[in-house]
């Protein structure tokens, strides 16, 4: 059998006990305890002995009206990883080139190899100017705003543009949406997927819910591609909750804001760069010590941030932010660590 | 957008307050009560929040163990459909046929059109003979023993025979296993798969857990192959408490053959012909009714049963097996069905 694929780097497995995991964005203000009734409201609900609903109507039907849109042209998969694998692979008929930023989220290449697409780099020289230049573009093209990595909202014209051209397709990975100022487009075009998670403003990152808004041509095909039951009953059952307790996740992301605000202006006390994020992370980097040097010595004090290697995000670190008590652990480590190097 | 592949009819989607489910090989003797007790204990164990572990260590080596394996001879998916749908896609660039039984779980055309294979159907004449005839095959074989739809446990040297040539891969869907009176061999083959699940014989259905046994070649391709979080974290850990339990699950799975034995001797009453079963359901057809006809008065008592259409089981009606209760409501229905009939 050919290993016919690169693999994803999740970021290390650590947590248990005394952990603090800065390094895979999760939603770090949701309160143990009302995980705890949230899903224990969901148990009594659902069978888990029975197959879940293999297509997944009545979450289909809740995010639709939330979108203002149909049921057909929502499609919910486990974890926006399978949407995104399955529309890689469907499109892959249309398609041999695949358009991405330079820094990007690193499922992209990894799905590329593991289709069989050519990958380019979308012009605009994006990690430095913060903007997108795609003119007369055409081909596939898949944009993370706010982007995976550096956490910028680009400008929603210059997302758009690669699918002015009939000929193009969009793949527009919002995943960290809720946490910036944009508002979605109100109309469905052909040739644009927007691709959404219940992981990061909603806190749901370890039942997998993931979804994409669409024209129905491509949601059909999208469920005729799929397992035959993607979804698990109980996570289905879950995100209908978080929909309806959506007050409760705004709330928890004005906290987040507030401490955002407050590890930047802590971190660049520590003589940090600090790179201005429409997401829950902050991509940082030092002015004098090594991103390498850092993540090294934080795991020391079991507090895990993300380190990318490659020739722009070298030498700079990805920090999710975590509430108050957390941001002055990390904070008073990072002091530690600096005086003695 | 090509729509790229047939879809997979997974079964009418009944249910809630008052159907008999009888369509789908669901695990119809957990108590509802028992299982959320079970779900309770999971969910103070694991944060929802956190992204569960990429590559389920704790579940694959519970299993790994269960099976005197290694957890490299392990890969955990979400549900068997994510096995059997990645093990398609990597073997596809080592054959272009796949061969399977004249009568066999639905779903293997579906992947056989999805990944471009051309399908032989395998010698035997199985569906009437009950016996799988392979001898010098070399290609790629998928075998379901028990049958996914007739049940039948075919003869293991039989099953194994397509493996017999190094040139060949045989994939072996053993979802039933537990219900038979089969032994899984003990060794791991370089060119065999055994595909097995957790929604059957340990009724977690609803939460997608399924798994394969293979030489750890095929698992890292597998690990390679799979979308980046590809398990919710909940029933990784709700799989190795069911594991933990499985006495639990071996004293069901004699209940419901007693089930099994009671229902075959009522139905044969009604003149249904029974065919020999090695699994938690039972495929009959009824000497002068038309399957359809009973599948649809059935359904207006709220009892769901499998009509498979096609030429061999044109006329035949699969049925799980549920507990006495609903085997007494399913025969009450049926008799009342073929006397007005």
């Amino acid at each position: 059998m050919k290993s016919a694929a690169a693999k994803y780097d999740a970021g290390a497995q650590v947590g248990g006990k005394g952990w603090l995991c800065l390094h895979r964005n999760e939603n770090l203000f949701i309160d143990p305890d009302w995980e705890i009734e949230f899903t224990a409201k969901a148990l009594h609900q659902v069978s888990i002995s029975s197959y879940p609903d293999p297509t997944c109507q009545e979450l289909r039907g809740a995010i639709a009206r939330f979108y203002k849109v149909t049921p057909d042209n929502i499609f919910v998969g486990n974890g926006s990883d399978e949407v995104l694998s399955n529309l890689f692979a469907l499109l892959r008929s249309s398609f041999d080139h695949v358009g991405i930023l330079d820094i990007c989220f690193k499922m992209y290449p990894v799905l590329a190899e593991r289709f069989g697409y050519q990958i380019q780099i979308l012009p605009g020289d994006t990690f430095h100017t913060g903007k997108i230049a795609v003119n007369n573009w055409v081909g596939l093209a898949v944009i993370d705003s706010p982007n995976a990595i550096t956490g910028t909202q680009f400008n929603i014209e210059h997302i758009w543009s690669p699918a002015k051209d009939d000929r193009s397709f969009l793949i527009w990975d919002n995943a960290y949406g809720e946490f910036s100022s944009e508002t979605l487009p109100g109309n469905i075009s052909k040739n644009v997927v927007i691709v959404k998670t219940f992981s990061k403003f909603y806190g749901l990152a370890g039942i997998r819910i993931g979804y994409c808004i669409a024209d129905r041509v491509i949601i059909d095909a999208l469920l005729e591609r799929k397992d035959a039951f993607n979804v698990n009953g109980m996570a289905q059952l879950m995100a209908l909750e978080a929909l309806r307790r959506r007050d409760v996740f705004h709330s928890l992301s004005r906290e987040m804001l507030e401490c955002r605000r407050e590890m930047a202006s802590r971190l660049q006390g520590l003589k940090f760069q600090i790179r201005k994020s429409s997401s829950n992370f902050i991509l940082v980097m030092h002015s004098t010590c090594q991103a390498e040097v850092i993540q090294n010595e934080l795991s020391k004090h079991r507090i895990a941030v993300r380190w990318f290697q490659g020739s722009l995000t070298e030498n700079h670190l990805r920090i999710t932010v975590p509430p108050m008590s957390g941001v002055e652990r990390l904070t008073d480590a990072l002091s530690e660590i600096l005086e003695n190097v």
